[in-house]
């Protein structure tokens, strides 16, 4: 379409149309009031494709010359909040090159030769999502780095670790934190795969069977950085899958609603911790919310909105699965709706990313890189808290294993043990000599060495496990890993 | 919270604060930028609040009188587009409620007694939902009228029914259509059911525990036109349910879930039916678009937009699902994700189910209310349709059965002649009597009479079959239900 | 098709079919497994279906009685476990028709008059649905009444009421299991609705186009209690929407993971008070386990699975959403695929609502009726754990303010008392009067009675208020409504 | 829990129980019926553990040798279908475990010996997963080998290429099918990509803080084949995460999502060219179904039925998000709800891949290795069908940029010539030379050349265009990798 089309596109589309766009479907239709935080991938997509139609012959020098000079001012106008973004213009691309051709004359109505919207836009969403897993996967690294950080002034602090939410075993805080850092380690994996399969180059499929001018796709690719890590250039190899694939986009949110059911996990454990009944943790007052009418209340807003947000992204997966489903080839204007639900779901991931980091580890000062005012932990807490629920009584059974007792007695015998504690009220390691060796008569004094706390933590010492030495240990991994 | 500290939130919440919010915490958990389309129902529902309490003589009938000025203005300015909406404020409730004691002064800091901003906000969603629910099932009425019209149009057009998308049994195109209507009616219906619930009053809840004023609840419900059929006002009637029921948000989103699926299912008809193998059907220009380098296209992008616009609504859905698993009692931040799938659900419902009567029925005539320029018709190609799979084939063994012949025998016995047709590449009709006498001597000439497409037709003349008669009483019903 | 082609289903479908299916598409493509228990359904439409053939004169009226004869005895093989399934007849309705065939010869032949499997099937799941609506409501129902009784036993028990899982007031716990029965009422509500529309006749739809046959609908849906509650009858009135609606199961299963999700938020509130760290409630240990290695576990497994299970019914809601995005009419084998995920919902609707109730109300003793052994309340844990975080804060703000302190300065007065109060690790109520009137001059010695808890509850007199009173009043229109 | 324990676990769970867990609980918790199927992984897990216990000396070789002998016996009970499935021992590894020591005793007893149940059903999950996986994997290839071979018999064969279903430009029906290809080999990419995050070991993590035991992880997954491409053994290593991590299966279900919404768009291509509309296909009699009514249908049901399953699979994936959204560490009872979706979609995924590698590539001769009564191809009517919507207007736009003509000129004058050609019910091709010469001066005789289909599929000869030596070229590259 010519610039002169592109202005009144008010008008019919072409001599074939009897009447104008109705004003309902244009805005319908059309998408760029949200597609135009594209412009960055449309220009740099642009301009590498021109530079290859010159280097091939196809345009001349001095057209590529007119379109830089025509791209650099319109990024200047964007960039500045003078540009006119114009509905009738539809999307990104048209507007933009509407522009182009109304800056640099016929250079401009060149620019769209062996391309169409249909892989432009897909060269456009890839760049800009390449772009995005990049700024993701920085931030889920600093956000392991806040939780190593935090896990490494915590290694012999004891929570009581659960199951089933009842208490099971003594835990160092720190082993729970790097918990998630191996989650979100995963996460980092994760977008690495997604970022090879999005960063492929559609463009040169032109509408869906390719083009009649002699592309070099491969020069783009490389212009564009969609080289794999010797160098070789990736490109979408078959037109058709080209113009109407969407799986990166769908990949991307099933790894991003990945991340967000670890940070609701995370969110559960952070409001359970706040609350009343554990005092285990503090927020810093400016990451909560008081209350119009309680005077006394500081919620903790920001986990249970990250909580709330993993729905906001499962839904656009969900949403996105459902578009793509059943639909034929090749494109289709269903896929036009992959846009707000990939742009929502980077915006959420960044921003809860951002203030998880911030909110757990801490503001970082500019000056010396150094992260405070984090986690407030209450280690009395914890540890009050690991002392309730007989958190030892795997240890005891084990004590009478290696007194050669078998197992089944063990456990049948701690059982009997636990029973008593409770109907006293009080902690297996409080109960005196005499009655622990009321229930068998292996028992000595030096029961009550695996009954504490420390003792039963230190004695995880297998790899993976909760004993502080391999804490230390899996902490020293994640900061060689994080640099 | 009083005009002072609604004034200087960038300053700590209370004195137990000892920090003031963060940046990146405000813009997290602000909602003021979306929420602010609430503010009718905001200001609606504080309103009946006031009036209730200066009748209970809970506020002077001077502040009762001074809210009343002050919202007004405030009213005034939001829709002159004066009002200045802060971050700060957070909400749409604080902003209103700031801007009221600025303009009222200490009646205006007497307006939240006795209800905090967790009933507020879940009377004014209910308030909101309340009007789309009632603008969505308008809207669903018009799209119906626009089907049953063209379907009036239409009763003696012949198109092939399909199964499997194999052509079955010749239908009425009218016939066809109106599957369409029954599908909306009762999206009316659900729609309905779904009001029911939403219009109850959460307001009187307060925080969480109901309030120690001596509120009339019924009145205020009767203010704001919760009432049942019978004029009963509609209360909710226990406070913790109260502020953290979203039911009627996922039940509203269930039905729209539904609408958009029975969108999605006319679309695919109706784009399948422009396709070129089609050619059933012609949707006007101005609902179409063209191709920037395909001369010859004209797209039909409308119902393709709205298939896949099912995959947003849907993954809203599944948003607001995944939104309230496992959350405990009362109300948690999380809740606030539920405005922005809800808001962007009801704006699809509307613009989608507007452009399709529009595009299916045709724009009204202001002057004489009809409507025209809608679906272009072409009964040749569907009756050339209806030809070409032997959808008769069941007339010719009913045929067979009313002489006499075990349905068995009959059902072979087509078979056979199909097989004998599909290698002449000839209709059934199409074969001499001969041949046919070949498959089973008690055929005669009247069989021509079952096996022409209208024959067929006429014959299934049960309720809800696609004889024209029929067809017509239904239209009929249709009209006298739609008005 | 007739019994000899039933028979040899694993032979050609017909002449037209030049080979037999294969084995692998035949199981691929069979539903025989799962649909077999519709038998019960499948019967009651056939035997509905006869009678009217027989009254209409389309059937003899010994066939009739051969029919019913046969169908006698089916019910009884199937019943005994004596009836053969096979794959090879592929579905419950020929599994059936051929045996009745086998049974009674010809009239088995005449059956399938006037119907099609395409809304024999619609007919079947209707009314096999319809049966587990009313199950599901029946044991709803129970659970509420099991609620509602353990509410009327604890009435005056404090709990902490939260909001973002913070301390905000006290509540009765009474009020708070009055929240879920108020939520399942819902429920109730929605089935009634759901059910409805799925009470509706689509049998005399035949294939897709209506039948030639002189069809008695009406009586049918009579025959078949399809009516509604002033007894007209209630039919499909479009053949191909009556064929390929399935609007009924999805609306069913949205209302199913709504009940999910609310049995989610008691799970989450029943495992988070058997913590430690809450203590309020104990389980009777029939409905815990205990762990293979810690011998102190008692385990809250069935909240935590109804939890999980949550997912598995959202799942299904979202899978026949999806199934049915697009897809055009009528019907298609697609729709094989609503049975499964329908069957699952219904199944894990019903075990979870009967587990919940026993395990909340205990279970029934059959002589007295009376249920024993449900949730066992520690309201001393409970009433301390309200002592925690300052939950009477708000009410020394409305002391205040009822002495005529202006709410802004009450709120902030009493944010710097709840300052004090936690650097002293104090309640409230524990502080001095002096001290507490350093904060304002206006306090007296009667504040001591609005810092109770008990105080505090009383206060919060509204309609669907957290006081005694009110909460007794809703517990005596449950128990009305519940019979 | 010895085995006296596991035998009366109907009784007690231990002394601290005092009672028996109810009937409906037992029913409602136990994972047997489902996770039997995990015997071959949990007997493998076992050895692997076994086996190093006995290495690290913590169990005699007797016991090491004892277990294998047990082992070997209860595999070969199953095999046989004389395993006896207890309800009353719960889960696949009680079951195993208590059969274990009634075979051989004390050994059995010391099996269990460092690990739980948590981190032993996280190994099973994924040794089964893995090897689902790899299943999976080679039935892709099977698949794309198919598709390929259908490819290369039609490489010159026209079908119209659509965007918006209309016709577009034409393409190579090889290439059509070639998007499938590539489709289908990035779902083998990404499951290679799952693969390497399922093949890593949890044993060792014990219930969730690893075990006092000196355990040699590593020796097990080298074992159980958990290595790398270098051989590096694979570990989880934080004992928290190890037993609560669902990534795996969540991420599964996501790749299993898209192979289904690939398989669901294949689908719905086959079921419109098998439609009498298109015409362009056949399927083989054994793949389609017939009608009880219609004698002359043949319904395309395995399409159909894959294209609903895909909601089945996309169901499973949000079941999974939704069950593991929110949950805190470490391990709850919630996970169990992971299998029956997982095993679910690895049985629909193999089924439905097998199935269309038969319908598309015919069956494999067992003798020849040759496939055949694959799809049938009706060249003529695609053909046809590429005539008849202006399929090559974009040639002649092209044809006059060629000339000279600006871009914005060539594609008005080409929609006024296909305006031209519309109302003369003629193609493009079909107009004499002078009224294409009124268009535009410039055309010349040659101009037919570019407006055969097959002068413009020629002519897209680029890189992953439609040109037949483009799709060849692409045909051998799939061939040398499928090998």
């Amino acid at each position: 379409m010519s610039s002169n089309q592109l202005d009144t596109k008010s008008q019919a589309w072409s001599a074939l149309f009897s009447e104008p766009m109705s004003e309902l479907v244009k805005r319908y239709t059309a998408s760029v009031f949200f597609d135009q935080r594209l412009w960055q991938a449309d220009i740099q997509g642009s301009l590498a494709h021109a530079e290859m139609l010159a280097a091939q012959g196809i345009i001349s020098a001095q057209d590529w010359a007119d379109i830089q000079r025509g791209m650099a001012q319109i990024r200047a106008e964007i960039e500045s909040g003078q540009f006119e973004w114009k509905l009738d213009l539809e999307d990104v691309h048209l507007n933009i090159e509407a522009r182009l051709t109304q800056l640099v004359g016929d250079a401009g109505k060149r620019l769209h030769t062996g391309r169409s919207r249909n892989d432009q836009v897909a060269t456009d969403v890839r760049l800009w999502l390449r772009d995005e897993i990049d700024a993701i996967a920085a931030l889920l690294r600093e956000l392991q780095t806040a939780l190593v950080e935090v896990a490494a002034r915590h290694v012999d602090v004891i929570l009581p670790g659960f199951t089933h939410l009842q208490v099971a075993q003594p835990v160092s805080f720190a082993h729970h934190l790097l918990a998630y850092v191996e989650m979100f380690a995963r996460d980092e994996e994760r977008l690495a795969d997604v970022r090879r399969r999005t960063n492929r180059l559609p463009l040169g499929s032109a509408a869906l069977a390719g083009t009649t001018y002699p592309l070099d796709r491969a020069r783009v690719a490389r212009t564009l950085g969609m080289v794999d890590e010797r160098g070789e250039p990736q490109l979408c190899l078959n037109s058709l899958d080209a113009v109407s694939d969407r799986d990166f986009a769908i990949e991307f949110s099933a790894a991003a609603a990945l991340i967000m059911v670890h940070v609701s996990r995370l969110s559960e454990e952070l409001i359970l911790w706040m609350s009343q009944n554990f005092g285990f943790i503090r927020i810093a007052d400016r990451f909560t919310t008081g209350s119009s009418i309680m005077p006394q209340k500081k919620n903790p807003d920001v986990p249970e909105l990250a909580r709330g947000k993993t729905g906001r992204v499962v839904g656009h997966l969900m949403g996105l699965l459902t578009l793509m489903k059943g639909q034929p080839l090749a494109y289709n204007k269903d896929n036009q709706e992959d846009k707000e639900p990939l742009f929502d779901t980077a915006d959420t991931l960044k921003d809860t990313l951002r203030i998880f980091t911030d909110m757990i580890g801490g503001e970082r000062d500019p000056a010396t890189g150094q992260r405070s005012g984090g986690l407030t932990v209450n280690r009395e807490a914890m540890e009050a808290a690991a002392r309730r629920g007989y958190a030892t009584a795997t240890d005891l059974a084990d004590y009478l294993v290696k007194k050669g007792v078998p197992f089944r007695d063990a456990h049948e015998t701690v059982a009997h043990a636990v029973k008593a504690a409770t109907s006293h009220a009080c902690d297996l390691s409080e109960l005196p000599l005499a009655v622990l060796q009321g229930f068998h008569p292996l028992i000595e004094k030096d029961v009550y060495d695996v009954l504490s706390l420390r003792g039963s933590l230190q004695a995880r010492n297998t790899l993976g496990g909760t004993a502080p030495a391999q804490v230390q240990a899996q902490i020293e991994r994640h900061r060689a890993r994080l640099g």
